[in-house]
């Protein structure tokens, strides 16, 4: 097993817009500033979706063991 | 990856409000005035909302692993 | 991040009588007699309120992996 | 926070009765003979409640992470 | 806190019929054969107890996690 | 407590058939190819069993932490 | 126990088109392209599958502790 780690490519995607994908089936787009190994997020510019309504809500902290999936958008 | 860490801009948010996110559904705002880096919390002046109507409680220990996420009002 | 933490602030509650929020929806009031860093806790002269009614429990030993949140009465 | 720990409190409790409630929602009393730093515990002459009938199971042991609290009768 | 552990306790049930009570609400009988610190099992003779009917199951593996409690039968 | 872990006992299925039962309720049976301390699994000529129907997956990779138990077929 | 662990097995399937089964239901499709130990994973092409309708999702990030098995196409 090779040291490219996902984490490292997911890291690569700082200062793109990003999906994330909740536990709680709650969707949260933003764009990704900052990651850390345990996949705790800070996003700006984000917006909780929710049926297909957006709700801004600025700047949020995800913490990473609440992350199911995360998507380059 | 660099040493940017998304507990460290959050930290930056002590004394300002915020609102935080429970895996229960439950959602909190206070004045955040102490968290750990197991994402614990000590809030100030907290409410709790529930359905559009807020009950004040003072203040509140928040266990870091029943967090959602957090967002800085 | 400063060395403030939630739970050094929370065991200045000793003494005092709090309300713990547990995960499986009970919450429980009693005076905060012991404490450690996993968030176990000691409760004396405790009880169990639910849906408006109290029932005195005594002495309890809660699991801190079991709490929500905790708030100083 | 000084040393007092509430698994040392409940440690006392050795020899006595205690109710334990299990995430599961069952209800086990017993007289606590063993004990260790993960909750885990062993009971004697322990009775399994639910719904105000017992039935008794003789020797049990339990595992700490599937305990909400215990209660000294 | 004395070094009489729940779980050495249990170790001496090798040999003998215990019921485990699992997290998914099955209950499994069987000859105790091995036990791990995690509370892994392996028992022999084994049965799947489901709504009073019983299905022999022969050996099985029982990851610790996932047991609520045993009963020594 | 001997060093005759579960987990060697499982080892020695090796090359064997076994049903494995996941916390999602689903079983899946094939040959137990490899497996680690983590009870995570990789098994050849895999099949889901779902209500009475199996459908042929070929090779699986299974996360040890989802598996209830493990029975030797 | 020898050292072919399924991990390692898992590994050799990078560059191959593989199913993911998640803790919430969901399947998720796509070119295995990083892994690591705790299974966080990254895929590309990769396609998210709801009752037999596909959608097209480009490059993701699917945490280890969500993921249920992995089978290879």
């Amino acid at each position: 097993m090779n040291s490219n780690r996902p984490i490292d490519v997911l890291d690569k995607a700082k200062g793109k817009r990003i999906l994330v994908k909740l536990k709680n089936g709650e969707e949260i787009t933003g764009d990704l500033v900052a990651l850390d190994l345990h996949l705790n997020m800070w996003l700006e510019n984000a917006e909780i979706v929710k049926e297909q309504t957006k709700t801004k809500i600025g700047n949020i902290f995800l913490r990473g063991d609440t992350i199911v999936y995360s998507i380059v958008l």
